[in-house]
């Protein structure tokens, strides 16, 4: 009825309700309004035993709201709508042990693709419970070090080069006096964390300096702070506290600031690691090392469709830089 | 083969599935751990068909990275996991016009239920992309005032009573000798603000104060910011700001603190609504009005199963009180 009514073929109709085929845009326009009016819309169950496709592209988070995969998710789902799919969310336990019984359910909702960190969920792992998607691994590679076995299997990655940002927040970090430099890590399981860590120790070796002195954090805010109560009151403190991502130093600033007494960044210099869109509050005016989340998205968004169009296609790589964004916590 | 091998019916299976079902933990586990081995996962998009149910549950949000939403989208997909439910996210335009093609997708994957508020989708608008699932709304009803007209079409609700908890924030205002006091508002097409302020506005009228000077806000940090300055450099000021959310009030802090200068809460007081995670970080250390996440989250939960359950009943509701959070920027 809606071919007829527009007066276009039956694959016209069907396209126009699958954004990633191409269409003329009036066309698109007038079929949809006519669909709009008849009342009409495709079955998406019906159409996924069909052509295999669920239009459903899960994402795999340990916690919905860290300020950064909030951002991540926001942007990917509008980027994802504009492309026809629809965002299905997933839970891991936040001790990060995935659970059998939710990606078997995962599998049932037969996503056409699915985006997970190495740290919530190994490939061989999800690998049992997808079909046909084929996972997209952010990964965090190391100069001069190969992948971890658990890399290996087909699988498409998004590659986030460290060294530039880390070496640049540690030239500044230098540029204004500081030699003792603390790290305070994310969750110890974490490979962001650890990789953050590894770059950090190469960066200051190449620059001649001491290693730096290690805290454990978790990424949170609280965990942030108290390590810093620790580093300072137990510990010899330090010049200088890299934080694994900007909520921990937001953590740090205000143990330093309103528990110890410091001043943020006359006696002591922060800097953090994403750029989530809260480093740039007054209370914080956070320098950090950032990794951008639109070409992040739009990265993740080409390997889905590049692999879409090539289901069998050998694992597809991106790769995207990190660069410093200074504010007003080192000088 | 599953049943089988388990030695049990094959009803028992595909409860097994559906988290919701009873069963006997032993049994449910046994079942999927053969069900496991044998790779074996019910389709359900084929099951879709047959059952009617996607168990999708649609959320309708405009920002997945406002605090206050994420961290509701984080506990609400806890939650309906822990069902056999998945959430499937739907991004609203900034502008709040929704995008009629959006709907079609969405009703494309034939949700189950549908969390929306009316300032992002009319029920009436809402309503005729959706076959089976009810749309539950959060509302904010008005002491003494009949509903809109678009909340009375067939919906489930989710009532959050707010002057108990504006009334508790005033009280205290007034307690520490506050008499001018502003209101920064939302969004303006906001019916969450709206109600705040009007809300806000009984209250004060109740207590014998001078209605509220109104700031325009929305709901961002930035704006909250600007707002700020305009209120005290261009207008008269006031003793008093209550933000219609948390990350409202962090914008007005740290433009009073930083660019005016003025001591919080010694020169100006804030309160702000929602406490969000953030409102306990040091640098804030906001007092608040309370909307619980947990209760909200148990609430909308049970909405979507007694509907699941009662499909043709009329709509239910839940209603929710809020309460005052005292931290350090009142007195």
């Amino acid at each position: 009825m809606v071919a007829a009514r527009a007066n276009v073929s039956r694959v016209a109709v069907s396209r126009a309700f699958n954004a990633h085929a191409s269409l003329k845009p009036e066309k698109r326009e007038l079929i949809l309004r006519i669909a709009q009016e008849l009342n009409y819309t495709p079955d998406r169950a019906a159409r996924a035993l069909v052509s295999g496709r669920s239009h459903l592209i899960g994402v795999i988070v340990p916690d919905v709201c860290s300020h950064w995969e909030s951002q991540e998710i926001d942007a990917l789902t509008t980027a994802l709508q504009a492309e026809g799919f629809a965002t299905l969310l997933f839970k891991t336990r936040t001790d990060y042990s995935m659970d059998e019984q939710l990606l078997s359910y995962m599998r049932g909702f037969n996503p056409d693709s699915v985006i997970a960190f190495v740290e919530n969920v190994k490939p061989q792992t999800l690998a049992k419970f997808l079909d046909r998607a084929v996972p997209i691994y952010v990964h965090y590679p190391l100069p001069g070090m190969a992948d971890e076995p658990e890399h290996r299997p087909l699988q498409d990655r998004l590659n986030v080069l460290q060294y530039d940002g880390i070496d640049q927040a540690v030239a500044l970090l230098q540029g204004y006096g500081a030699r003792r430099i603390a790290y305070l890590s994310g969750l110890e399981k974490s490979r962001a964390s650890t990789a953050r860590e590894r770059t950090l120790r190469q960066v200051m070796a190449n620059r001649g300096m001491e290693p730096p002195i290690v805290a454990r954090g978790d990424f949170s805010y609280d965990m942030a702070y108290q390590a810093t109560l620790d580093l300072f009151r137990i510990g010899d403190g330090a010049d200088a506290v890299f934080a694994a991502n900007d909520v921990g130093a937001f953590g740090v600033i205000d143990a330093l600031r309103h528990e110890l007494k410091l001043r943020v960044p006359e006696d002591v210099k922060v800097v953090g690691f994403d750029d989530i869109a809260q480093s740039h509050w007054k209370s914080y005016n956070l320098t950090t090392v950032k990794f951008d989340l639109e070409e992040r998205v739009r990265a993740l968004v080409r390997l889905i469709l590049l692999r879409l169009n090539n289901p069998d296609a050998p694992g597809f790589q991106e790769t995207l830089n990190t660069r410093l964004v200074v504010r007003g916590t080192v000088g």
